[in-house]
């Protein structure tokens, strides 16, 4: 029998971060959890980086993942935009890296092919289908929907990987 | 007599990250140390985001700083490379913020101010007045001249800031 791997999904954002953890035994996925870390807009941006880093360093604390994966972000608005989100997004990784998780990184298109078996899609579907891949899903924001498409794609990804390995070795 | 305030200036980068510790005593400025935390280029970048927090954890472990300051980085390369410098910046700031200390931010042209004296000059102009502003002062690359740089602007703006509060005090 295979054995459980519980996996998060980041989303990051510097005023919401999105996350959610499932588990994947071989090919089935189960969803576990998924929320938002918010940080306070009125603060000082280093407080709001250590609000992201409390609230996911709680979450990783009652959660206990053993593997992670955020969006590898492709970036299109202005070059302030991009530096926010980096900050946010360095914050996000560096939180299970520091309790010694993998990082996996995926690109948005690997993200939706993963949940809407295409690269290209409206954010609605990404929503949609999360609810059809794991009807037990909840989420309060469409950031812990997408943190959840990155955990799925994640378990997808790992898996194929493993196939090939297992093959390798069989071969 | 006025107590000394250890400050810590932060240049972040992914490559390297400059850090520079001074201490503001009234007016005078003394150089305590400076160094550069690098990160493996090699390793994935969850990895390299742990190499500049572990770095800058032992780096305050080992000085000290009770007030802490970051340049506002321009930012005026393409998104990628401002993607990467947001989340060494996040790093950047959350370890003093997750540390207690108050982080202040400097737009460059402020930095450049209270050192050279204008708000524009060239990279070499900021080594050379570290160099004049504090002769005892070394450092290993210019990132950690730059960081002791933002330091001395920070000494000076808490020093105004201080002065103002005392006047609107005294008055």
């Amino acid at each position: 029998m295979q054995r459980a791997i519980r996996i998060i999904g980041i989303d990051p954002g510097l005023r919401r971060t999105g996350w959610g953890v499932i588990e994947a035994i071989g090919n089935s996925l189960r969803f576990v959890a998924s929320g938002t870390v918010r940080s306070d807009e009125k603060a000082a941006l280093a407080a709001r980086l250590c609000q992201l880093h409390d609230g996911l360093v709680d979450v990783m604390r009652r959660h206990e993942p053993e593997e992670a994966a955020v969006e590898n972000t492709f970036v299109n608005r202005d070059a302030s935009a991009t530096l926010k989100l980096g900050q946010a997004r360095g914050v996000a990784m560096l939180v299970p890296a520091l309790g010694g998780l993998a990082v996996a990184e995926y690109a948005p298109n690997a993200v939706k092919k993963a949940v809407i078996g295409v690269g290209k899609g409206e954010k609605g579907q990404i929503v949609m289908m999360v609810k059809v891949l794991m009807p037990k899903a909840t989420f309060d924001t469409d950031d812990a929907a997408d943190a959840l498409a990155i955990a799925i794609c994640h378990a997808h990804h790992r898996q194929s990987v493993q196939g090939r390995l297992a093959a390798a070795v069989a071969g």
